[in-house]
């Protein structure tokens, strides 16, 4: 089983995208798991491992997508 | 039954892009159309009148989501 992880930050470019990736994603094979990084700042480190630079992003088997673009990784931190 | 469109060029990150939706995708909800504006031109009006900017991206349901950065609609057209 596959997991993908969406983060995103709460803002509206982010929910938009979540509801396409809920509505599209064959969620039998890739159960999602949703990061929002506003609430979760110590996840952080755990995306820009990952390659994360901006949300909201899928993180799917190790790849990244950037879909659209709502902040910055480093927007958050502060 | 709803339609997703995925504009690419051909770019290599259109290319991870397109592997991503493919495998990922319900199809069964969301049968995917993909468009190569590389090839089909005629095709980038479209494109541009559903909101796209750049590629790759998908349109679902009206609703545009670019993935990533391969290229801008504008260098297609030269």
């Amino acid at each position: 089983m596959s997991t993908a992880i969406f983060y995103h930050a709460g803002c509206p470019v982010c929910m938009g995208a979540e509801q396409m990736l809920l509505s599209s994603l064959n969620q039998d094979k890739f159960p999602l798991d949703i990061v929002h990084l506003g609430e979760q700042p110590q996840r952080i480190s755990d995306a820009e491992s990952a390659g994360v630079k901006s949300v909201p992003a899928l993180v799917l088997e190790g790849q990244v997508f950037h879909i659209n673009f709502g902040a910055a990784l480093a927007d958050l931190k502060s």
